[in-house]
């Protein structure tokens, strides 16, 4: 199903043409897991968008109104029962043909509301097998890490596969290190050390990546956030992929290697619930 | 102005929120010259466009219905007395949230006619003064010279600059080579070579830089497509660059470096004319 749509409080189904958005991929997006009515690791969320505005020079949303817009969505909304998923999409506005940003445009701010479809029991019991996308992320600093409109990589990335038994698809980056996956962010564990790859060049710094990390370092657990390659898969003894909708789902197959226990990933889940974060079975 | 934009011969200015050119970007672009009613290049705009179409995995737009539709939004439009700008942008059309791709989608195919605007004679005479941008260009092979909608680059490029007086800005890539124009292609001439970026990594395949290609290799100059850095600009006698509205400007100004006289520009422009592009002054 495509959502329901709100901008300023009532519904919609379109955008401008002219909205750069549309033209040019001149936005960014969040996409929050409501439960029991609440969007989940709200701050952080937040935080990402309004660094996100910053850094493409998009006036920042107010932060109590986008709250309250959400509110008003998700009580308008019939399919919920409490638990959603709320994208936000922020574009810089409309304008005249041409890159020129002209001043104190008005961006467009987007709610959708969408069900949330709990994923199958046995991605969190059994893992899930994962491929390795032959499409590559674009190497590009000054955007990495954010969720620009522009997701053409992952759309690709995601067009090479039809197997329903493959639930993601892990991308490297233009040198072949590991980055994340299409929709998720990666971590691989190694002699009890907890590995996740840098987001430097590309891909994004997903919310419940950065989640885990800050669990882990209350935990005092042993993390290194740095350049991976197929050799650190290779001789990994576990590997988990995160998202803030589903949370973690150990990996039991990612290309030719096999996983098939997850003793550190079952502590990490563990983490991951005692924080509130309660998805899989209990 | 923002144009009039036509689709399936409908007057429209939205498209669904749902659009996956609105959502991931996950469509391509051309901007076409339209000059006596007819859109010039026209057979180079479409090679462009299929081109992008299979790389996306887009069904393509049947050409002669995409021609005809034009040809109807230009007769439509009250703006125009035969010279015009059009753009075409298809995108894989809607669906559910989500990077997979159904099978069969139904493409979103809109046609913009927008008024032609005569660029100031002076930067055909004069040269125009452009600048070296920070904002460099994402690395992606996959889809280098392609125009698809994201074009976060070319926006963060363009913010850099209001000063009016400067007509471009020069786009670096990764590394550092000189790549392209945010809305044009560069050519450099030393010692009457004439030289063009090769658009390997990332960069847009100009129609207009194809076309001058072409129309030197029919004269029997000297081309090198290859990568170029600032060495080769110091040292370069003559620059200019181009694009499918405006022909050809010759650059007065790239950073610190300047350039008076364009000799091998000006024959470059002459067989431009003599091609049937009759831009800038007689």
């Amino acid at each position: 199903m495509t959502g329901n749509w709100y901008q300023d409080g009532e519904h919609v189904n379109s955008v401008a043409i002219a909205d750069r958005g549309f033209s040019y991929g001149d936005g960014l997006f969040e996409t929050i897991a409501v439960r029991n009515g609440e969007p989940r690791l709200w701050d952080a969320h937040v935080a990402r968008l309004q660094l996100a505005c910053r850094r493409l020079a998009i006036q920042e949303p107010e932060v109590d109104t986008l709250l309250s817009q959400i509110q008003g969505a998700l009580a308008t909304d019939s399919h919920n029962d409490g638990d959603a998923l709320v994208k936000i999409i922020v574009t810089r506005g409309s304008s005249a043909r041409g890159y020129a940003v002209a001043r104190n445009m008005d961006p467009t701010i987007l709610i959708g509301v969408f069900d949330h479809h709990r994923p199958p029991t046995k991605n969190y019991t059994q893992g899930i097998h994962t491929r390795i996308c032959h499409s590559r992320l674009a190497t590009q600093p000054q955007t990495a890490g954010m969720k620009l409109l522009g997701r053409v990589d992952q759309v690709l990335a995601r067009m090479e596969w039809n197997d329903p038994q493959i639930a993601e698809g892990i991308m490297l980056d233009q040198q072949g290190a590991l980055i994340c996956g299409t929709m998720s962010n990666v971590f691989m564990v190694k002699d009890k050390r907890i590995l996740t790859p840098e987001i430097v060049n590309c891909g994004v710094s997903g919310i419940m990546r950065g989640h885990i990390l800050e669990l882990l370092r209350i935990r005092r657990r042993i993390v290194e956030v740095a350049e991976f390659n197929f050799e650190t898969l290779a001789s990994a003894g576990e590997m988990f992929i995160c998202n803030s909708q589903f949370g973690i789902w150990p990996v039991a197959r990612c290309g030719q290697k096999r996983f098939s226990a997850w003793p550190t990933t079952r502590d990490v889940m563990g983490y991951l619930r005692e924080s509130g974060v309660l998805e899989g079975p209990p």
